[in-house]
């Protein structure tokens, strides 16, 4: 099925099918130069399914991780379409997680002021959430997506056979985005997943998940309003993924338990069962001094208040402005010492 | 008198007015931390002006130069907001030439994926050129303007008074542009600089200049057509620029020379004439085979062919596709071996 995403001048298509990987080229035009980025926790089988029906390719490996979302790896991206005479009229092709989406994009959209951004993300995570949005960033000075930029895609394949060959960690780490959704927009999505059989309903779970997004994303391209409710979570999970030393989260573990203080007393518990049945986590030591300094750092805090969403109702999140001492209290409480 | 650029969304005005460096909090909100971006070729006084009318203020002041428009500046310029805890809602102010401009634009448009930006141009060739547009970018890998984005100011204000310490030379440079204008939309803006005082009419010269490209910019924002006219002399011209070893020409001494074998034969000494009248340069000794590499890393190469705007008739630029050979034997010709 496709989804189009209506963004005036940026809009795009969303396809989601099975085997889409094999005929790419019947979507998207590969007859050019193309900068194709994976990762080194990709199977390389998918980069190379796409060079093969490319007229001139260059397939680039970064490594597997957050360290590869840094100016450095921004920069060899670039000198790498430099070096290969990339005009204006190529592409970037992303083939990987939101790593490699959002690195890649951002060298898209910077590369001579923007040349053409294809995603197929390859994980359930971005399949969910990165690969709608145009949101492209790296991280920067020990802050996530500090930088970067708003750029479409020109379209984004999602092909869920990809997701045969994905860990069943980054599954849950995928669905902590689907549930998010639900969360603060979809109360049947949350329904699916608390009632139903998760391996079996993982493509309704996508479409419904990018329906949601769509929907929200088309009101409120810039994040200036309504789209914030799709920061649920985020706040205190990216605060913990940013200061996390001796443990190694997974960005949608983090905002899992992210979402937990963020629901109310009533909702929470639920929320804590549909997190064990999809093996996320419900409780997290961490130091708190370092969590409320991120916080600071944070492109959601403006001086000694946050900006949060909250979820007093499961389907409808909403703004709400704590201080910081209110929030890190409330985390600690939910999350334990 | 104000000139409001109309892109939807993207509108700003373009303030121009003497004195107004002393009274940019009228038409900025400086009410907000603040970056003031600045080089070591403008008087401090001008960006302390500034920094006196902000609430909180950090002035960053580069080397002068392109070698500023590096991506290890624009790192440096990220570093200092995120370590003065920039948050999305502060702001950056360009205070001088092009290269700051381009530069600050560059960073304001990634920060937290864009925050406001007013450029407050101090040349010539920047409240002519740089300040209109929204084209912000860095050089890399040896070529200018590589990697950027479109990324409209919230506003310009352009003081003439701020003229009255420039050097003569860098006055000849932003010449350079106004005759650029002049030739391919202006027939009138190329009398007043072919016959009149250039001095007496400056202020006429870059409102009339700005006029111009605004209509340009307005009807084609992100350069998909018309607005390549204003390329006119770039080619040559940026490729001249960026392969001098031992010279030193600034960017409207190259644009100059690029726009002469651009000319038909029967305007061409019409055009030397007036390049002589304002101390431009009317022919260059180069190796050519450098420039010709030079082109083909340039943006508007596409294959071995180049799309170049070409003027028959003062006032009235058109794109023309020529083979590389071609255009390499024509500024060989024109601007001697």
């Amino acid at each position: 099925m496709t989804i189009h995403m209506n963004l005036g001048p940026d809009s795009y298509d969303i396809v989601v099918e099975r085997g889409l990987l094999a005929k790419a080229n019947e979507h998207l035009n590969l007859n050019r130069r193309v900068l194709i980025v994976t990762d080194t926790g990709v199977p390389t089988v998918y980069s190379r399914t796409i060079a093969q029906q490319c007229k001139e390719s260059v397939i680039y490996t970064i490594e597997q991780g957050e360290a590869s979302k840094s100016l450095e790896t921004f920069g060899k991206l670039l000198q790498t379409m430099l070096d290969h005479g990339f005009s204006r009229k190529d592409c970037v092709v992303a083939v990987g997680g939101g790593v490699v989406g959002d690195l890649s994009g951002f060298a898209a959209s910077a590369y001579m002021r923007g040349i053409d951004f294809y995603n197929i993300p390859t994980t359930l995570l971005s399949q969910i959430d990165s690969s709608i949005g145009g949101k492209t960033a790296i991280n920067f000075g020990g802050v996530k997506n500090i930088v970067g930029a708003f750029y479409q895609p020109q379209k984004v394949l999602i092909d869920p056979d990809v997701l045969k060959t994905l860990p069943q960690r980054q599954i849950s780490n995928g669905l902590a985005e689907a549930i998010k959704i639900a969360l603060v927009a979809d109360r049947e999505l949350f329904a699916i997943i608390e009632k139903q059989d998760i391996e079996e309903n993982l493509e309704t779970i996508i479409i419904r998940s990018l329906n949601i997004k769509k929907m929200i994303v088309e009101h409120d391209e810039k994040e200036n309003g309504l789209r914030k409710i799709l920061n649920f979570g985020h706040t205190i999970g990216h605060a913990i993924e940013s200061t996390q030393e001796t443990t190694d989260l997974y960005h949608g573990e983090c905002v899992a338990l992210g979402m937990i203080p963020m629901c109310s007393s009533k909702i929470r518990p639920t929320l804590c069962e549909v997190l064990k049945k999809v093996n996320l986590y419900q409780h997290f030591k961490c130091d708190w001094e370092k969590i409320a300094k991120a916080i600071l750092h944070d492109k959601k805090a403006d001086g000694d208040t946050v900006s949060v969403t909250r979820v007093f109702l499961i389907g409808h999140g909403e703004q709400e402005t704590m201080t910081l001492t209110e929030l890190i209290e409330l985390a600690r409480d939910c999350l334990g010492g």
